[in-house]
């Protein structure tokens, strides 16, 4: 199988590399408009094929896909053009600008029967990894609510907010845990550059069951945070990407509704139990999604970050843009 | 100066014991109904004179003023009783259950030349003091916003919410820093047990400039967490009370917009400087809340907790309550 | 039961307050020379009775047991009147400023069928239980060695160094895990005072396996530190005791010795696993200490931190004092 | 200017990378007897001309320099030919196995007017710059003591105990601070493999005036640290290398003696001031102290990290191995 990644800014490369190490890829290919850049691609990896035109990326019937790696605003174009010419593709978070083009992808990919895969790379690191079978195992009873931290100073963008830049790692996380879609969105935040692009943003979805996620984004912080909150009825877990050695927390803490009808005093009871941080393994979670891909494409499987998860994720992305333009809760 | 405590219960004792270490308070005097917290009283603290019906204590000239630390249903009732009866009243937070009355208490106090003071006790904590001057000597330049936090499992209470319960100290301390109130509040959160009452809640204040305020409260964390960030365009400080030497964290961490009409190039520059922890002094809150308490009403001066700041509280308890019911966001 | 409780300074009233709080004893008196002291006790504690004179305690047929919680100096004469006046004896660490002082109080005891406990008073606590349990069971293997670190500013001893003054805690807990005594001691530091008085030192116990322990006391440190590793060829435990929630972290790790003649490569294999937090009771140790003293006194048992234990401590004490003054390792 | 790099394994590389950014270094050579090593490093930099033999590195009269990787037993040899050959060396830590070689090379490169330095490659980053600095200054008064610990579970040794193997970072580090050598040596340890390698250790220094320097070392620990605290009588310094941000913390505390004559009380007096974090730039110390090599040999400057200090450094490793062997403390 041979693949070619199209876009060679600051993520291009570490999709090079991953691809160069796939036993089952025979040729990488790489396109990029600017010449500087084509260069120092081949000066890194002397064995990547630099393709000059996107012409010669679609009409090279050696190339079996393309990973996707350019801005988001070129995200549909390049996909759909490479879907159309058959090519399973692999595409940078968030999928699309929008979510009418994202479930057109997602419905062209399928008609034509090739692989869509969404890079949200968070999916395949060992603690999320972790947390999702703790979950599905039903270690946490019900999950009351997630509340996610994922702020820094710093790398302003100039063309998305902060929900944008930042929000995509911990929804795609959170729907992955929850295995189930929001039905209101609420976002509020402010653009202190005055040029409306937020840069500090709260966001909160709401779930048809009582459960609620939260995720604070900021790029104004005078602390790097990326924390997680999972709440169960039965345990919680705090996942803390800062830390080396102990990312995930599990919590033997929760509390009981008793049934007693007692007036005056509480009805819940409080457990604390003890606490167990699991070794995660220390492989590195973009290899596991290419061979992921690639075994996807080899053999027709779904992928576990699919179009449609990511096409979920850019659903709830546009919905808080319009949460907060209009300033209220938005129903999806 | 002679006072008595009204309420003996959880917070009661520590006003005793506080008014008993100040010098100009001859007699302390404690008044409960329950006649079992009335001999727990007196076996605590012997020289404390118990009082056996509010019309005593009312009733007794030699009883300057009152503290009030009962449930919030009934701080109106015995506020305006008290201050009819000419004495000073000291009230527990939240001052009142809602805006107007605890306005109608303000606007008595000041007709009536009393003092009103409401038990914003983190006010008087050296690191609240320490982060009031920096921000009043334009150390953080303008501030951009508020992140608090204040999560733990337990202690649902059974006549209030997460809301009423635990951000009455964060909002204090914001109010107290920003020295102006929101035009704007939005309030979200669930109540998990069914009954009306939220445990988990997020609350978003909205200022005239573009400073944002928000609260994370909850009863149902895994974790302990008591933190607030204050953003400034100058400097930043994360306040974290659960630390014990290193409370208060000033960041010379900032942004510079520049004024070059670059047009692809970001705009922003960062600052990213030195961190100073300053030290505190390791004084008691209450301690230091009840002296100026006393010498308010021996001298006549408004309170730095006073009747006002405390309906300022209130005021927006109240807009978040009515957030969360109308789910929408509430102008002020 | 009755007990008097000899010395009201920074500990006394911690005794009385516990054993006021014990239902099996009737009657606490306290005697302290400094009329100052009594008349504190006096007003904190009114149902206390002070005694005027050690005569009057010695004699008094009413009192079945003494607290002693005066300075090291005095600790022998105390115990022994007290033993000789038939009394059951608590005494305060370090037990006695010499082992052979020590060796005839435990043997005086137990001629005169007495109780001598000493207050080793972190045997007690949830933590230091939670670990002996942890190593009775085997949990982790044999035991390699012990590193403590307790350190801070502050509390220059004017009568004794740093490792009789901090050493005691840390020494009782590492006899109490391991279970044997070293044979052999190592000291080392520095009177930066030029007083004799150490103020920072290492102090190494060497065992007859090749166990390990090593001390590190400090008085000028710019951090507080107490903190204890236990690694065992199985499991290891961190007990920080400056941590509020995660005092205790038993880490599955450990390393094999692979029995294969390699010759180059490393013998030794590794083994990463889980970590693993405890709950533990909130309990307070003092009270349970002083609940069990009670408890061997009416029952006659041996008690879990010994007069012999105590001994032990001390010989470790007097060993580490020479080899500091012999510059060497002392061999016990 | 050219450089030879003996010796292709773990670190060659790094050294082949930072010589390659240096503008002022022409070619990169590499010498490794491994064939298997030879062709990783050109597939790995294809730039680097590969030699076969040491004898056509030392008799190639383009090389004016040798950078040596290999194992310690082998840097005498290929130092003093390298020297022997007219070409600077650029020398892996530790500089040798014994004292006296370590001398004679010093000696043979000042006779023949060479660069001699060694890879002691802490002392070139930020930390440590910005500490020497303060210590330079003044600001942390006289040194009282260093303390450091440097611990993890791992990579047991097959020829070197634990102290040839971590120690020579700390000790060249405190003796870059502290700028003077220390007159005595104490160290101990235990080889749990039983086969005469240490695997924890106590390394203790002892200085003319009562400095006192200390070194935790393990391969045994449950957790990683690499810690060191640096005593000064009027600030301290806290340097914990496993922080990302805050890596340097300056504690404005110690201690005054005071002239009083007073008796009973101490006369020790405490300041507890403020701590200070200060930025630090996010250089490569390999790459500043390549660059600095390369300066060195081209201007005849004496290197920061000299052949004496890296002896100075072996001085005191072989005396901690004497002292462990004869279980006493070593004058130097």
């Amino acid at each position: 199988m041979n693949i070619c990644v199209i876009g060679a800014g600051y993520w291009g490369p570490n999709l090079i590399r991953n691809f160069l190490k796939n036993k089952q890829v025979d040729t990488v290919y790489c396109f990029d408009n600017d010449l500087k850049k084509q260069k120092e691609i081949q000066s890194k990896f002397s064995n990547v094929v630099i393709i000059q035109s996107l012409d010669d990326v679609l009409k090279n019937d050696k190339i079996d896909a393309v990973a996707i790696a350019t801005p988001v605003s070129s995200h549909y174009d390049l996909a759909k053009q490479s879907l159309l010419a058959k090519k399973h593709v692999l595409l940078e978070k968030p999928m699309t600008a929008d979510y009418k083009q994202a479930i057109e992808l997602v419905d062209l990919a399928k008609s034509l029967d090739l692989i869509l895969l969404v890079d949200h790379v968070f999916i395949y690191t060992s603690a999320v990894q972790k947390m999702k079978s703790l979950v599905d195992q039903g270690e946490l009873g019900q999950i009351t609510y997630f509340d996610s931290t994922r702020i820094n100073l710093g790398l302003f963008q100039h063309d998305v907010n902060v929900i944008w830049d930042l929000a995509p790692h911990d929804i795609s996380i959170m729907l992955h845990l929850m295995g189930e879609e929001p039905i209101a969105v609420f976002a509020t935040g402010v653009d202190h550059l005055d040029n409306g692009l937020e840069d500090i943003a709260y966001l909160t979805l709401y779930f048809e069951n009582k459960t609620i996620a939260h995720f604070h984004l900021s790029w104004i912080s005078p602390v790097k945070v990326r924390k997680m909150i999972v709440g169960g009825t039965k345990k919680m877990i705090v996942y803390d990407d800062m830390e080396s050695d102990e990312k995930i927390k599990i919590y033997d803490k929760g509390f009981d509704i008793r049934d007693e009808d007692s007036k005056n005093e509480s009805l819940v009871q409080y457990r604390i139990g003890d606490i167990y941080v699991p070794t995660l393994l220390n492989s590195e979670a973009l290899s596991l999604e290419i061979d992921h891909f690639v075994d996807c494409c080899l053999n027709h499987l779904e992928p576990i970050t699919s179009g449609k998860q990511g096409a979920q994720v850019v659903r709830i992305l546009e919905a808080a843009q319009a949460s907060i333009k209009q300033n209220k809760k938005v129903y999806l």
